[in-house]
This record gives structure tokens, sequence and C-alpha cells, in this order.
């Protein structure tokens, strides 16, 4: 039987189950009318900025598909173009099914917690089935017809391309409406969260859907693909096609896997929701740490290759564990900021940063540790294999992560529609798990990301026939400097984004309050599209130049400082980079933790001081956590891909030699 | 005649010349007795504080004088203890003569601005020559005795080791009182800055002086040093001899332009402060440039050698300018940020969180530059010339740095002695040209460090017989990820004994105007000596876990890891330490800045809501740019020289090969 074969039908299995989950959701009840209405106006939003975001990538994947065609490959263009495809499919699937399940999830609340868990988790696991169904569907199907793993290497960098312009837009557009939402309504008006007076309070919500799901979905179909063909590539240099068959697999096992794993989400008695969601995660691992032995058996492949992958997972959840202490509101970190809220905002949000910075020290140091055991057990296709163990789980992780957003809208729609507190309650625990799970998939999806540029990085050394990459010399120190650089370059253009845009929503909402009769009392609708048009536009028009500076500035640096400066780029890229996404992701979840902690009555609870001062450092936070981090991810992933695509161009044109 | 003696001359010159300046300063009339009290609680407090921390350095330097005695060499024990020495008297000077400049500069002020600022500046000229001078002094008798620059390295350890301390622990001190006069004085009770009721106050001005005079002398001290040291050892690898003796003379040249550059240093009529400070250092720079060449015609070194000197004092120059523009309140960026704090605290954060990150790119790209040019002139040994180059002018440099606080506190002294209006907006004016002088200098500081650190960098592979730092090697990898976790590492530790200090500060304030009776009405006097003591323990406290890791963490990697895994180290910890140097210091001018420009009138004016959100980023950026951001200077080459001097002993028992 053709190992091929067994990867396409891991892929379309994840792709029918997601369409039955996805049935499954759409035959549940939206409720009434009034939530029917609402569950529109946030498709509509959602709707009007993913068609506008795809159309202006549409012209992008164009520009580089004509680009690759004349310069590099024509194959490697179409790769290219379905990669984009792929991803945005994925994405926009995953977006449809969550904004069925937000409405249908509150609805369900109203027969119980377990119900409304249920259609929470399936439209997540919609989201988690499509993105590695269509990853291994799209490389399966490829690799098949050309048998080339470098034209494969085209599909991941359209899914990379993708992936950062739907993360860091998403990003900009979600907290343009939050932080703005916020400032106003809370702020100024006084009025509670997701009030449906609130003229930003759609726009809000659509945020989550393109931000949280779209764009998540989008960052992780990204490293996904990434992982596996960094390490198609390693592998077909040293066992030739087995090499390439074992990752992809790999990726079958964690498919079926985290099937298995989604069966064990459940809720037994008077359990906790989170509980179920991480039984589901742990169950899943277990599975696929057994399916992958029976691969390697399978394949013939050396058990220590076998042993690397192991290494990989459990790294990754010893990160996912450690992230959790950093940011979990039962742990003393968190309470310790809250407490400095006591002295003002200035003293929270240090102290918020200098645990962030902090926290970056245990996960990368499980990242070195993973590295190193993977690379004395099979060399730098161990770290690739590493990688992929980590990312294995895939599907599970990001249905759980799909989750999050999904309850925290119906949370928003139970409020809106006015269904009573019992109903919010219900709501809120859900939230509540979902911020749980979050945590664990964070550390996952970074740790994953980290080793995927890792082997990235050897990829492309592999690919320009570098074989040592020298720190004494001063390009590959220069291409260092300058390639470290970036990620904080970009995180600043993204929250400058978000600031600027912010600073307009603001403007618009206090206008409405201001100029619309009534709206106060609720007497009268605020006009919501305005706002929903403020938050597209600005956030396509401020990610147009990190996007654009991610691709050009790596291919740029090879030209005119050489491969080896190349190399020096990507290594101090990812070095930066990964500080820079655990510091973003890890103070920003402290600080909305601890303001959520003194909202339970600590410190003086709502209203006091120390929670104004702790919703100081929940609006710093925010685009640290939910634009800027998860952006630097993909910022990453897409700018090695770029240097290795573009590696027999560069090799060709290069100044310095 | 022996270059030798030149150089020696050179030192004696500058430290008589400093021995000149320091009659000068005190010769002049202290002022009123109230003057007289202030100065002298001023005095009081820093020497109580530079007495307990000398003693604990004292503790520290014997203990790691036997460990070198025992492992390494005698000799370079005694080099290391003299080093330490020098580096603590050069700082106790300097601070001695600030704390008499500082009432001196006051009681000046009555009779006009010219009499003013030429005692400030001759204040911090005592300064920047006794660290000059004292540091060719030691050099060159060093070298003299042992004509060995390997152990000279030891005397560069011992004031890298000192400066840590020094910079660390004044800058936690200098923003405990700071932030704790601020919250409580300002925010809380709203008596202006500086107020003799302020328990904190005296806390407060003993700041400057520990911090900013001390702190900051042993910083430049530090790396002024290891420059000339790291380009000694790699000179005598190319040249013998004459490669050793042309940095020493390089650094006389820079002595002697320096006291040249301080002779233009005078108000000429209705100049503004900055302008003459300004021209000092473009004269020095300017005289610097003919001595060099003079120099390497007398020693018959290549042009090209000369020309990386002059390559590395461009450098340093542009990085200066380009700084100002980022953090000057007449740039658009600060009125930015100042106008972002209309929206509040959080987006006023946010945009100079991110401008600070985007200050990085242009002077990294010049240090990049720099680097690239000095390199293709002369090789490795080029680059660490260029260092020279930007360090020769440290004589100018260090005194313009240090009249800031010189000026700084004689307005307070001014204030709390009720000298009037128009002497405090004298003093005023002369604190405005400290800040606009300081812009240029930072820069300097901070290029000088990355190119110095560059060139230990380069000194340790020498040391190390290393010809190749491999990124492909994995253990090279995990070096460089440790290296580049410890500058944030070290950010987040200082700024958390900060923030943990500044709230026993606030309690103190709050308790002593809630249990002095009369104290807001100035009838009692507040117990100024407890919050000296406060400050005092608590930045010592809080100063020696991050000594002690920036000291054992390297080293550790070497055995563990590996002397590659060490180099790595070192890059990855340059790499990140520029970036949050870069970051900090800017960032925290900016928000300093938009303040400033806020208090001006702009966008509300003092105490409008955009004021209070602007002292919000005014906190938060005081132990950026006070506390963090310029030890992040000194742990780079602390790291990198305590790698040098346990070289041999790691070579010999590390675990990885």
């Amino acid at each position: 039987m053709d190992p091929l074969l067994l990867s396409l039908l891991a892929a379309l299995v994840s792709i029918f189950v997601g369409l039955y989950f996805y049935k499954r959701v759409n035959d549940h009840d939206p409720g009434t009318p009034r939530m029917v209405e609402i569950a529109g106006a946030i498709s509509e939003g959602a709707r009007a900025f993913l068609k506008r975001q795809y159309m202006t990538l549409a012209i992008f994947v164009v520009v580089v598909g004509i680009i690759l065609t004349f310069f590099i490959d024509v194959n490697m263009a179409i790769a290219y173009v379905i990669g984009a495809v792929c991803s945005g499919l994925a994405g926009l699937l995953g977006m449809d099914v969550a904004i069925k399940a937000n409405v249908r999830t509150a609805n369900a609340s109203r027969k119980g917690i377990n119900q409304a868990f249920k259609v929470a988790f399936y439209g997540g696991a919609v989201m988690g089935l499509a993105v590695v169904g269509l990853a291994l569907l799209g490389i399966t199907v490829l690799y098949w017809i050309y048998k080339d793993v470098n034209i494969v290497l085209g599909f991941s960098f359209g899914a990379s391309s993708i992936a950062l312009f739907a993360k860091a837009g998403g990003g900009i557009y979600t907290k343009t409406a939050d932080i703005g939402a916020d400032l106003v309504g809370k702020v100024e008006m006084n009025i509670p969260e997701d009030d449906p007076r609130n003229p930003a309070v759609i726009a809000d919500n659509v945020g989550d859907n393109v931000g949280d799901v779209a764009g998540m979905g989008a960052d992780i179909f990204d490293s996904y693909v990434a992982s596996i063909i960094a390490a198609m590539i390693l592998g077909v240099e040293i066992m030739e096609i087995k090499g390439a068959l074992f990752p992809l697999l790999l990726a079958a096992a964690g498919i079926l896997a985290s099937v298995i794993g989604m069966y064990f989400v459940k809720i037994r008695k008077k359990e906790h929701p989170g509980a179920a969601l991480n039984r589901g995660t742990f169950s899943t691992c277990i599975v696929f740490a057994i399916l992958a032995y029976l691969v390697s058996i399978f394949l013939g492949v050396d058990i220590n290759i076998y042993l690397a992958t192991i290494a990989g997972l459990v790294a990754g959840v010893v990160i996912g564990i450690t992230t959790d202490y950093f940011t979990s509101i039962d742990r003393p970190l968190v309470k310790n900021i809250a407490e400095s809220a006591k002295t003002g905002a200035a003293i929270n949000i240090l102290s918020g940063f200098s645990f962030g910075l902090i926290s970056v020290a245990p996960p990368v140091i499980g990242i070195c540790i993973a590295m190193v055991i993977a690379w004395n057990l099979a060399g730098i296709y161990g770290i690739s294999i590493a990688a992929i163990g980590m990312l294995s789980i895939t599907g599970m992780i990001v249905s759980s992560d799909a989750y999050g957003p999904i309850v925290d809208n119906a949370k928003g729609i139970a409020e809106q529609s006015h269904l009573g507190e019992k109903i919010i309650a219900i709501a809120d625990q859900l939230d509540a798990a979902g911020n749980t799970a979050k945590a664990v998939t964070k550390g996952f999806a970074i740790g994953a990301a980290a080793l995927t540029v890792l082997a990235l990085f050897a990829a492309y050394a592999e690919i320009t026939e570098i074989s040592s990459i020298d720190l004494m010399n001063p390009y590959v120190i220069t291409g260092a400097f300058i390639g470290a650089m970036m990620p904080p370059l970009l995180c600043a253009l993204l929250i400058l984004g978000v600031g600027k845009n912010a600073f307009k929503m603001v403007e618009e909402i206090r206008r409405q309050f201001k100029e619309i009769p009534g709206l106060m009392k609720g007497k009268a609708k605020p006009d919501y599209a305005r706002c929903v048009d403020i938050a597209t536009k600005g956030a396509l028009k401020e990610l147009i130049l990190p996007s654009i500076l991610s691709l050009v500035v790596p291919v740029a640096t090879g030209f005119l400082l050489g491969k080896y400066a190349l190399g020096g780029f990507l290594a101090g890229s990812i070095l930066t980079g990964i500080i820079f996404a655990l510091l973003m992701a890890n103070a920003g979840g402290a600080w909305d933790n601890a303001k959520k902690y003194i909202e339970e009555g600590n410190f003086g609870g709502k209203g006091s001081e120390a929670h104004k001062a702790a919703v100081v450092g929940d609006t710093v936070g925010d685009p640290f956590k939910d634009t800027a981090g998860p952006s630097i991810n993909t910022l990453i992933t897409v700018m090695s891909l770029s240097a290795s695509v573009f590696a027999p161009l560069i090799l060709k044109y290069m100044l310095i030699r």
C-alpha cells in the first residue's frame, strides 16, 4: 500500500469529520429573533471584512505568483497559489462555523451547560479539522504530483503569506474594536461590556471572529505546513523518499489521534468544562505517541527518530504548563501584578512587563532542551521531527483554541439579547474554561513555531548549500542584527496601527453618543456599520507595510549582504522573535487576568483605584497578546520561507559571496 | 621616547586638570545656611549609600579575587582588584564633586546663568577627567609592569564588576526614591517636585548623585577600559607590541582632545547652554581626528586602521543625532506620544513603547555599517579600533553627562531653599540643556558599548582559539538563546526591584504624611533619613541576584555546553542587549519629554487628563531609562569579560567539546 494513500485518507477523514460536525452545529436552533438579528449583524460585518481582506490578498498573491513564475518556477507558483487558497479556505470555513456556533451556543445555554459546551466545542473542532485536513491534503497531493519537496515549499510559502495578512489584519481589527469599545463604553460611559448601546459592540464581536478564529487558524495552518515541509526537505537528504513520507504519516497519525481525542471531550458529572478540554488534549497526546510508534515501525524508521518526535511532544506539554504558571489567575504572579495596581497604573504595567520578560526563560529553555535532545538523537532532521511532534496534535489544539472566541461571543450575544443572569453565568463558566485551555495551547503554538523555524533555518542552509554560518563573520553579525530587529519592528508597526485606529474608533463612538439622541437611554440604535467600517479600513491599511517588510527585507538582505548574512538574519529573527512573542503573549495574558482577579472582588474590586489601574494594564496588554504577539510567529515563518523560496535567485545575484 | 610614557603623561594630565577643576568648583560659595543644610543632608545620604555599597562590593571583590588567584593567576587577581578600586575611586570622586557642585551651581545662579553654567560644567568635567585619567593610568601601569595584555584583562573585569553593581544599585536607588516621591507627592498630595515637605525629597536628590553620577561614571569607565583592552588583545596578535600601543595612544589623544574641547565650552552671548555643550563635543571630535592621525604616523600604523578609528567616531555622532530625533521634545514623535495621551494612559504607553522599538533600527544600522567598514579596512582589529574611536572622546562625553544631574540637583536645591522664581528659571534653563546634551551622549555610550562588546566577542574567540562559531551547531544556538535571554531577564529583575522598593517607599511617605502632625502645612520636618534608608537597603538587596547571575550564567554555559556555546551566548546577549538598551533608553526618554511637552501647555497642559496619562507613561519610563536600560551596557560587557577571564578554566573542564 502506498503510504501517501494513508496520508491522503487521513486528510479526507479530517475534512469529512469536520463537515459532519459542521452539520451538527448548524442543526441547532439559533434562538430568538433578537439573537438571529445580532448574529446576522456579526456575520455581515465579518464577511465584509473577509471579503475586502481576501480581495487585497488576491492581488498580492497574483503579484507574488507572477514573480515566482518568472524568476523561480511556474510549478512553485502554482503550489504557492494553492497554499494561499487552502489557508484562506480554512480560515473562511472556521469563521463561518464560528459565527453559526456563537449564537447557537448562546441559545443552547438555555438548556444547560453540557448542551452549550458541545455546540461550542464542535464549532471549534470544525476549524481544527479543516486546518489539518486541508493542509495535509494540499501537501500530499502536490507531493504526489511533483515528487519534489522544493515545489511543495511553495505551498507553505503561500499559506504563510496569507497567515501574516490574516493574523496581522485580524489582530489590528479585533483590538481596534475592543479597545475603542472599552475606552468609551466601560471607562467613559460606565456601561457594561457587550452592551448593545455601544456603537462598537458589533465590531468588537466581529473582531473576535476575524482575529481569534480566522487569524489564529491561518497562523497555525502556517506553522503546521511549514513544520511538515521543513522535515520533508531535510528528510529526503538523509533517507530519500522515506524521509519525506515519515513527516506526512506522522501528520496523519496526529489527525487520527485528534479525532479520537475529541471523543473524550465531554463534560462528566459536575466537571469544570476546562477539564474536559484538557482531557481531550492529553488523550490526543497519548494516542499520538502510540500511532507515531506504529508509523515508524511501518516505514522502518530508526527508533531514535521516533524518540525525537516524543521529545517535541513532551516539550510542548511542558511549555504549555509553565505558560499557565505565568498567566493563570490562580497563580501568585498574577495576584502580585494585581496587588501592584494598588500603587497605580505605572507599577502595574512595570510588574506585568517584568514578569512577561521572566516568563520567556522556561519555554526557551524547554525549546533548547528539546532541540539538543532531538539533535543528539537524529541530527538536524531530529529537530524538524520534534517540531512535527509538537504540531502533530494541531487538530485538537486548534479545536480548543477556537472554542475560546466562540464562547466569548456567545456570552456577548447572551448579554445583548437579554437572556438573563442564569444564562450569562453559564456562558461565563464556558468562557473561563476557554481561557484555561488557551494558556496550554498558546504554549504549544509558540514552542512549535520555534522548533519549526529552527527546522526551516536548517532547510535554508540545506537549499543554499551552506555548511556553516559563522558568527565571526561581520556580515553574519550584521544579518543577525537586522533579523533581530524585525520582530520588534513588526510589533511596533502593528501596535501603532492599533493605537491609531483605536483613536479614530474612540472619536466615532464619542460622536455617536453625542449626536444620536436617546442612544444612552437605549431608545435609539447606534450606527454599528460605521464602526465596523473604521475597523475594516484601518486594519487593511495598517497591515500592508509590515507584511511587505517581512517579505522584502530578508530577500534584500540576501541580495546585498549574501547568503551567509541571510542565514544570520534568520537566526537573529528567531532569537528575538521567540522572546518578543512570549513576552507579548504572557505579559498580555497576565495583565488581563490581574484585572479579572481584581474584578472578583480583590484589592477593592470593580470600580476601585486598583481596578482602574488594572484596566490600563489590560488595555496595554490587548495589542500585545492579540495583535503583535501572535503575528510574530507568522512573521518569522514567512521570513524563513521567503529566504528559502528566493534562494536560487539570491545565490545567483547576491553582491557579497 | 617610550610611547607608554606618552600614555602615562596623558593620564596624569587628565587627573591634574581634574583636580584643578575640583579646586575651582570648591572655591565657590555654597550659599545660604539653608542651602548648606540641604547639601549636607544630600551628601550624608549619598555617602551612607556609597559606604554600604562599597562594603558589599569589597566582600565581592575579595571573593572573586581569591577565586582568580586559585584558579587563574595571582597577577590577574591583582589587576582585578586594582580595576575595581580605580573604578570605585572614579565614582566616589565624581560623586563628591557633584554634591559640592550642586549647591554651588544653585548659589551661582544668583549671579547669572554664565556663572552657574561654569560651576556645573566644571563639576561634570572633574568626573569626566577622573574616569579617563584613572582608567588610562591603571591600564598603562599594569601593561608596563606585566607586558601581558591578558593580565590587564583582569583590570577591565574588575572595573566591570564594580560598574554593574554601581549602575544597577544606583539605578534602583534613584528610581525607588524618584517614583516614591512623585507618586505620593505629585499625584496624591499635589505638592510640587522637590518640595521640602516631601519625606523622600532628600532620597530623590541623593539618587541623582548615586545613580546618574557615580553609576554612570562607573558604567562608562567600564566600556572605556574594555574597548582599549579588547583592541590591545586583538592588536598584539597582528602587530605585536605596536598593536597594543596604538589603542593606548589613541586614548591619550582622546584625553588631550577632551581637555582642549572643554576650553570651547563657554556660553557665548545669549547662547543656549546646550549649544555650548555640543560645541565642546564637536570640537573634541575634530581635535581627536587630527591627533589620532598624528599618533598613527608616529607609530607607523596603516592608514586603514586610522580610518577605522574615524568610522567609529562618525558612527557615534550619527547615532547621537538619530537618538535625538526619537526623544527630543522638539520632534514630531514626542508630540505624537503626547497627543496619544489624550486617549488615556494605555495608548500613551503603547505609542511610546512602539516608537522605542522603532528607534532601535537607526543606531543598530549605524553600528552595523561602522562594523562592516571597519572590518573591511582592518579586519577584526578594525572593529575594536572603531570602538576606541567612539570612546576616545569619553572625557568630554562624561563631562556633559555629569553636568545633567548636577544642574538637576541645583534646581532641586534652589526650590527647597526658596531662592525665588528667577533663580529657578535659570536652573530650569540649565536643566533643559542637560537633557539635550544627554541624548547625544547617550547615543554615543550605547553605540560604543555595542562595538566594544563586539570587539570583546572577538577577543574571546582569540583567547579560546575559536576560529568559527557556527549557528548550525545546536549548542551554539542554545547558547545564543540563553545569552539572548539575559538582558531581558536583567531588565525584569531590576524593574521589579524598583517596583518593590517604590511600593515600600510609597507606604513610608504616606505614613509620614499621616502620622507627623503639621507636615503638610510645613510646620514640621519630615524624617528624611527613613526614606534614604529604605532606598539604600532596597537597592543593595535587589542588585545581588542580577549581578551574580551575570557572572555565573556565562561561565556555567561554558562549562556545561562548551566554548562554542559560550561564543553563541555572547553573540545572543549582544543582539538583545543592544535592542533592549536602546528600547529602554529611548522609550523612557520619549515618555519623559511627552509629559514635559504637555506641561508646556499643550493638549490641556498640567492637571489635564492627558497630563495624568502622560505621568503614568513617564513613571513607566523611569526605571526603563534610568535603571534597566543603562545597566544592560554593563551587563553585556561584564558577561563578555567574565567569559574571557575564565576561559582557561572553561577550556580545561567544559563538558561538551
